[in-house]
């Protein structure tokens, strides 16, 4: 039994756990991350990989972004599904099934991938000159998060087999400093200025042989006011803070952001004194990074979470709670909640606008 | 681009990360846990909070479940859309949008419900009447998880508001001891006694008005073969245990079960040196609980989770990875984990069997 969704109705109306979005937070948030990009004069391709959903996305673009960044191929194509046309896969895209899905996706999007290996450009190249489209490339640079990615001088032999094979074009080069995300002040700026001096030093060595890259592509939602002006970067990844989250504000510290995700949750029980439980747990919320925080009612507060049940503690001055009361939530981390839902409420002054299907959770190949 | 599902082909045909059963092992655990019950004399109503997939809860039934026990009415309606006909959604069904998809449920399969609140029996009732279907009920009494649930001398309050109201049958009392799983066993033992004691003073205090019920229910994964055999349970819950991880192995210390959950990842990266990058990161197992852990390379181990990359240390006597390369890992925790995917592959001798939907992964209401 599938309910119809109950667009220009209040909020109040939708079952829960209901995950939902402050369209004029949104807003605001995409105003700033594409404000702050064009003042450093820097192009803003935002990851979606928190977001999932493609009409945000579209979202993105209109408010300035030059297209989006996606963790894997199947959340692109998803993306694709969703009318994005301009996508950077922000990984290896490695093995033959996951080849053949990149190289059918190039035929209906501009599609770029990061390389840090040759036997793979060479596997990429061989299934796009088959299947007669293009894939761009970037690069990977390991800029300290020890993940994926080469040295600089190794930068030069994978650049010049991009540029040397057929099917493949030479973009630029990454360098994803997801190290210093959650880094204190002081260390995140020195370390983001340490990861911005390595990606200078592989664009030195390109530029000693005459190569020359289009793009240079990083930076994150925890540190892309102090990356975009590093005088490095082309590009912007950071998208993630369009929704923002508890660890945004308390761990990373983004400035200047309103909080844009919310999840309603209901109260099922108060048969336990001094306790209040409501229906969305760990499987609603992630909380690997930290547990969400009650902004409905002061007095309550999440003691802790099961897999469907959010504990909820009545401290002095919480109202008194009856079973359907609904609770809203702040996620401590976007990234690990919106993958749970199938759908998201877009909601302006407490009315659903919009339902968005969250079309690439589940999208992990 | 959807892949055909490779049936009859061997595992490794099928795209990273890919989540297998291995059907043997899955045999073996749901005939232990049968066998188990039916030594006791319980029946046995697994939880298939864990596996969400219908295909895996019917070979639980052909196994000798009585019936599966759900958490949510979606993951219920998944169930029944599955072919499974006799359901207990083993929490508190609150508010009107989901009363009304749990008496539309009633109309297709014989549904129970936990209740700790009278006016929640009122509009179930009131709705049950209304749509001409019955709803069972299990009263829930908190058993020491200060959860949900009633006391059981509250319990009797309950019990003849069921009784009395039209719509609804009385079908007995629930105490879920989820805070005794993680216990070690000398305070398991001891806890599992208490909450047992809990619910035979319920049943007595019922009892002693002359009102008999059918089913006691309760059990998990963690103390089912303890709380079997207390004498206060007629019907156990614990199903998760079919599928195993290091959870209930470590930390739950399950005896005689086979680890039947597995987590197939591919090397994209081996750039940086002493390291190896998969592609299954805590996008596809969760991690609140812990790691998982490498099962076909000696010498490789799980460092730590990215949300889309796994970051394996070659240690001592690791073999030569390159990308490509698969990786098989055994899920830290399977609640955690299965609902992340949109598809399991049940595998016996490395050969893909069959291919289960999780059609209840997102089957949060």
């Amino acid at each position: 039994m599938t309910l119809e969704p109950p667009l220009g109705r209040p909020l109040g109306e939708a079952d829960t756990p209901a995950l939902w979005v402050d369209l004029d937070a949104l807003d605001h948030n995409i105003a700033t991350m594409a404000g702050r990009c064009a003042e450093a004069g820097v192009d803003w391709r935002p990851h979606v990989k928190a977001s999932k959903a493609p009409d945000l996305a579209r979202r993105l673009v209109a408010g300035g972004a030059v297209g989006i960044t996606c963790a894997k191929v199947s959340e692109a194509e998803a993306m694709a599904d969703g009318g994005i046309v301009d996508i950077l896969i922000a990984n290896e895209v490695v093995g033959p099934l996951k080849i053949a899905r990149l190289v059918t996706l190039a035929g209906r999007a501009s599609v770029c991938v990061a390389v840090d290996d040759e036997r793979n450009i060479g596997e990429i190249s061989a299934a796009a000159v088959a299947a007669g489209v293009r894939v761009d490339m970037l690069v990977d640079i390991n800029v300290g998060a020890n993940r994926c990615g080469v040295t600089p001088e190794r930068a030069l032999d994978l650049a010049r087999m991009v540029i040397d094979l057929p099917g493949v074009g030479f973009r630029g080069l990454m360098g994803y400093e997801g190290h210093v995300m959650g880094m204190q002040p002081e260390d995140k700026e020195a370390e983001s200025a340490r990861a911005a001096d390595i990606l200078r030093r592989a664009r030195d060595i390109l530029a000693a042989e005459g190569i020359e890259p289009r793009v240079i592509s990083g930076g994150g939602t925890g540190n892309y006011w102090i990356a975009a002006s590093l005088g490095a970067l082309t590009e912007l990844q950071a998208g993630g803070g369009v929704l923002m989250d508890l660890s945004y504000r308390d761990g990373m510290k983004v400035p200047g952001h309103r909080q844009a995700l919310f999840l309603d949750a209901q109260v099922v029980s108060t048969a336990v004194p001094g306790r209040a439980i409501a229906d969305a747990g760990w499987k609603a919320t992630g909380m690997h990074t930290g547990l969400p925080a009650v902004v409905s009612h002061a007095g309550v507060r999440v003691l802790r979470l099961n897999a469907e049940h959010t504990i909820l503690e009545l401290t002095e001055g919480a109202p008194a709670l009856e079973p359907g009361e609904r609770i809203t939530l702040v996620p401590h981390y976007s990234d690990s909640t919106v993958l749970l839902h199938r759908q998201m409420y877009a909601v302006r002054g407490g009315v659903i606008e919009e339902v968005w299907p969250i079309a690439a959770a589940g999208a992990l190949q």
